[in-house]
């Protein structure tokens, strides 16, 4: 065996013989088992689950793969624990397929199952099984991840669009844009640091306290691709109700507002991997916000808008001098592998 | 917009804005929505499940995408299921994970969407959940899918390689090597008909019925990725027990002999997408075979051979010509991308 066969993922490695047993038996396991993965079924058991269950998938195929503030696998581990959070479920448990390029280098797959093993811990999500397949070179791009999650409900009722109303308001969670810029600033190669990173990071803590406001708690989505702008058009569209969002209230950073002037991107439209926009009844609003900020990853939470009766699908922004914008729904595709 | 865009798959198709939501009404939720996939959340919510669960995952980047006897789509409904099967748990609920390579025939999407909607009604899941990811041309070859699935345990006892012990019998549902040499034909362009078909199909009818067994029925896995080979390595290997079968009982097709002798592939490796091989106590063969037999899909199925005490982690095969010869457990990738 060459010194090259041994550092490079091997299409061996996704055959299901030798080469796999010792990928996982060398470089899964030891990171990633906490009692279920070891057992080396094809399926986990898991005994513990009662009452209603949140289920979600989702797959992953960031480029870089690795970016200030994560890298892809500690994306999934957020990405698929979020999708559970804003059903109103505590994440507990994760499926891992692995989609290998050959020649893939085997030191930055071990970074990888790194990075999930601790987002999993600190997320305290169990990968309970998994699956690894191995392209030939070029027939895929170094690693895609498909994450799928289970959780508990925890949500006192459920959290839909069909709950929204005028008058209710809109929270987001803390700075918005963070997780595009940050990737598309390291696909570019300045000279010069933003001081950027991702924001990928799970957000049950925040949803956690927020049930506390019972069925007054309406709605929660993740803003990840399309960012800000498309969740509230998914909101408007869905609810068929109008919104209203001051531009002033909404949290930018200061790096993302010179990133996004160089870039010529809108970070209402970048996507998020770390945020969450609430939909709360009206009376509910400034309980929700120090709920939230009283929480340390919704320090810099902030109360955006509100849903009203005008322009029914419509998103309309007061603009800091005083006008009057709609924001569109994001088409076509401005940041491709941002997630 | 040009005729080749509303042909083809655009990176817009999984940006999360217009054109994503569109593919969605117009290709996914046509055919695939029973019932939960239709609300478009980000997690579905399941509320009649109880008991322990089975959870598993699986990628299949398959390549080609359609070949005789099924395709990709149909391929990951079916190798899903199994792998809850082979847990003793009924199919119930599955996601749907999308990678789909910048300028894919969306007529093909459609063709695959079908057989996924066609394949989860024969097998009574039903998909839930979903994620469409778009990569630049180039980056992927045409789709890869991953499910995941989740399935009611229903076996009365675990189904372990700890249970196994000397005098267990071993079975297999019926012929093997049909779907790794249907696939590996397929991209060999022969200008002859070995009619020869993938036996990609659910387990489940063949497990379900097995199930009256009870605890006599120690084991349960699809010999998938590695063939039958490698499924009894992984028996002896696992239960530190020898295996011995006999050459004469392992069923297989006229069609796959002559395939494999062209092709120079051991259909022993091959990969097996609708097959099961079965652990049971000695006493309990024929009873299971019986069952099995009278179940339509098990209907050619075989006892081929014994748990013994000798050569443990052994895979012993007793030939026609009344010699005997190890079977290796499959190294390497002899078969990249047949599933």
């Amino acid at each position: 065996m060459t010194h090259w066969t041994q550092d490079k993922i091997q299409l061996g490695h996704g055959g299901g013989g030798r080469l796999t047993g010792r990928l996982i038996r060398d470089a899964i396991l030891p990171r990633l088992d906490r009692g279920h993965l070891a057992e080396l079924q094809d399926s986990a058991i898991l005994n513990s689950l009662s009452g209603p269950l949140a289920f979600t998938t989702d797959s992953f195929v960031v480029s870089p793969i690795f970016f200030p503030g994560g890298d892809i696998g500690s994306l999934a581990v957020h990405g698929t624990c979020n999708d559970l959070a804003c059903a109103g479920a505590r994440p507990q448990f994760l499926s891992l397929g692995l989609i290998l390029e050959e020649g893939l280098d085997i030191k930055k797959l071990h970074e990888i199952l790194e990075s999930i093993a601790r987002a999993s811990d600190n997320a305290r999500v169990e990968v309970v099984t998994g699956d690894t397949k191995v392209v030939p070179k070029g027939s895929a791009d170094k690693v895609f991840i498909n994450t799928s999650g289970i959780g508990s409900v925890k949500a006192h009722a459920a959290l839909s669009m069909a709950r929204i109303h005028p008058g209710d308001c809109i929270l987001v969670s803390g700075p918005v844009g963070n997780h595009g810029l940050a990737v598309m600033l390291s696909r570019a190669d300045f000279s010069f640091d933003f001081n950027l990173e991702s924001d990928s990071a799970s957000i049950w803590p925040i949803v956690e306290v927020l049930l506390e406001l019972g069925p007054s708690l309406k709605f929660l989505r993740d803003p990840t691709r399309g960012g800000l702008a498309a969740t509230l058009n998914e909101l408007a569209a869905g609810s068929q109700m109008g919104i209203s969002v001051d531009e002033s209230t909404i949290p930018l950073d200061e790096s993302v507002i010179s990133a996004s002037e160089i870039l010529g991107i809108d970070p209402l439209q970048a996507a998020n991997e770390g945020k969450v926009v609430v939909v709360v009844e009206g009376g509910k609003a400034q309980k929700a916000l120090e709920l939230m900020v009283g929480c340390g990853p919704g320090q810099h939470a902030s109360i955006i808008g509100e849903v009203t009766s005008h322009r029914p699908g419509v998103v309309v922004m007061n603009t800091r001098i005083g006008g009057q914008r709609i924001i569109p729904e994001p088409s076509g595709e401005l940041l491709p592998r941002i997630c």
